[in-house]
């Protein structure tokens, strides 16, 4: 297989399908949405075989436990990647949605309409799932995808593709609009990326060593992030109830995601009351924390911090943890060492919540919540296909508004410029 | 001077500069704009000797009158840029804007922040005035501002500058929000743009080739445009009289500009009584035409174009003319040579408006109006930075909207994940 030529139809078809998906009625794509569930229900059969095949390969390439692990497609996470797309069919059509259509001084109506960026491109790792969200969020959007998942999952992930295409084919709509990349082959990747003629922006779900690459290679726009170093600051005006609850909540409730808390700020005015109750219960989870010099006289059991510890993503029961003087010294450390991902203050204090809100720079300011609501289904966007940690564009999590642009509207009655 | 590090010295201060502008209040950034104002209008004469400098230097290179002419800077030319700034300070203020805060079904409740990006590098050619309009756009939207003028200009943009910073001084703002590049090294723009960790945007506004060099180079976002290529398309269903008068008007009205026709798409139905009108009164204006077959059968007197007339932005009394069959043939050549900057339909028939409008994807799309209508000051967006043809971020006319971004907030009470 010649990959440039290979690479570069894939991206001509995909170029087309975006024009018609583009002008696609709304009822249309959600009957594809609906169907390609039914779909992918009714072959379930077939999906968990082409699964039990990926499954085989990467237990004889001696994948890892944690890999085979996302890897592996059963009958709940069949239902809800179908119930994922049904979710996604219900959400409101974006595009064509006109907002601020206002009379100016010349005669002329000017507004905004909202329409698709085009071709997506979404490079990602081994799970199956996201093959399922990232076409049904594609295909809402009105734009066409290009999705190349991770080797280990090619079966499954064609399996998935070829209940994609039939569900488009049945609600009229071309079967190009999303396509899976089948070859294994990773100079794909590097063709994608060098196609700014005919994808408009990649989106970019992995590791480190992904977004790194495709950041320094596309030569068109990424929605990425990169860290989450989130914290929480107990302010000295916390509610301790609440500060203990949330903050215990942000580093617990799941370790390996990216908008758990990697490092825990408290106000040094309340830093006994605080950590004597929190200490404990980190400690009987089987957090590892590692504190700041004052942190390490109130809690004497813990490690000491290095300056490497406060710029870690841990992704994992260990946790920074340090005392500052107040609400400036916790902003200061947060743009010192955080990631703009997500941070939040515990505070009753109506005017120092105002400031973290307004000065703290990360795609997510939270207060008295835990770090872990920042996400796309929490926030009421039905799906994401990634969270922004840059400002451009999208910022924090990516949904449907993500994967569209506005354009002006004028509409006039034979206006001319004087 | 060392480029490299005096460089990297702007970025760092403009960074600096920027985190202090995200939390500027309205009233100091107000003061700001009409202080730099009156400055600039007290010290005319110093600008326009400082102008006389870089006029002079330039009529001893040799520079052509064209430049000569965008360089000189009148008393009417400073008055305009005070005025213009004056305008901008009555604009609202963009930042800290949250909207949408809606509860969820977890009790939080989740909303979006208007926020600036950062840090914007501006690189432009030889007129002084864009030194004052892009100070203010990114000093009103909370920015720090790179400026990197046209090295005729370097005098003219220096004392601009001297008026900005004092105006910033005076308000209390940080000096180095706007700081204007000294050298005329070209250099300089190398460093710019391989600055990333300084520098959140690029905007270039100028010829094609350095738009090109810059999307290019640049490690940053870019909002750009490129060529203008703009068309009208005048349906057999038009009011032939709104149809002459418009598309005479987006020719005519001025050659240079990108909102301008380049392209006369006419339904063959009317294009007859079209082309009798509108022949004679192009060949009054001194305008060439350069028509398809059956428009040469129709006006003899005129030339036949070539492929390359209908991909060619003339920016000059010339213009191409096509007849086609109606409304589809029309939107294919639109997306076939169009260059997705403005394009306009004149039509009395709601279905057809109503599909150009959506069908066709062009960051202006417009009904029986002129091109000559695109343009931060007509939309009403008070000033722009320039034109986005590109669909990611901004589209479209960019004005302080476009130089921020939102973020998400949360606010809860003591909320946790379940």
């Amino acid at each position: 297989m010649n990959i440039k030529s290979y690479m570069h139809d894939v991206g001509k078809r995909a170029r087309g399908a975006a024009r018609l998906m583009a002008c696609a009625c709304t009822q249309a794509k959600n009957n594809a949405l609906t169907g390609i569930a039914a779909l992918i229900e009714a072959r379930q059969g077939e999906l968990l075989k082409a699964n039990a095949a990926d499954l085989q390969s990467g237990r004889m390439d001696r994948l890892d436990a944690a890999l085979l692990e996302r890897l592996e497609l059963t009958p709940a996470r069949v239902k809800a990647m179908a119930d994922g797309l049904r979710e996604i069919a219900a959400l409101a059509d974006p595009i064509g949605e006109v907002s601020e259509l206002r009379f100016r001084p010349s005669g002329i109506q000017v507004g905004r309409m909202r329409v698709p960026l085009g071709v997506v491109g979404i490079i990602y790792e081994s799970r199956p799932n996201v093959t399922a969200d990232a076409a049904g969020l594609c295909l809402k959007s009105g734009n066409a995808a290009i999705l190349r998942g991770g080797s280990e999952a090619v079966q499954s992930n064609l399996a998935i593709a070829a209940c994609v295409r039939e569900g488009l084919r049945q609600a009229g709509l071309p079967q190009d609009a999303v396509q899976v990349i089948e070859t294994a082959d990773r100079a794909a990747v590097g063709e994608l990326l060098g196609m700014p003629e005919y994808v408009d922006v990649i989106v970019p779900r992995g590791g480190k060593g992904l977004i790194e690459r495709v950041s320094r290679e596309a030569r068109m726009p990424v929605i990425k992030h990169l860290d989450g170093i989130c914290h929480v600051y107990i302010d000295d005006r916390a509610d301790l109830d609440k500060a203990v609850k949330v903050a215990f909540n942000a580093k617990t409730q799941r370790y390996g995601t990216c908008n758990t808390m990697e490092c825990l700020l408290v106000a040094e005015d309340v830093a006994r009351p605080v950590l004597d109750r929190l200490g404990p219960m980190f400690d009987e989870a089987g957090v590892e924390i590692r504190g700041c010099e004052k942190s390490c006289a109130i809690l004497p059991g813990i490690k000491a911090a290095t300056e490497q510890d406060y710029r870690t993503e841990y992704l994992a029961p260990i946790m920074s943890l340090r005392i500052v003087t107040g609400l400036d010294e916790a902003m200061d450390h947060i743009a010192r060492y955080g990631s703009q991902h997500t941070d939040a203050i515990i505070t009753e204090d109506v005017s120092r919540a105002r400031r973290f809100l307004r000065e703290v720079d990360s795609s997510s300011v939270m207060v008295n919540a835990s770090t872990r609501f920042a996400d796309g289904f929490e926030y009421g966007l039905g799906a994401e296909v990634g969270i922004s940690t840059d400002k451009f564009h999208a910022r924090g999590p990516v949904g449907l508004e993500g994967l569209t642009s506005q354009k002006y509207i004028v509409i006039g009655d034979g206006n001319i410029r004087k």
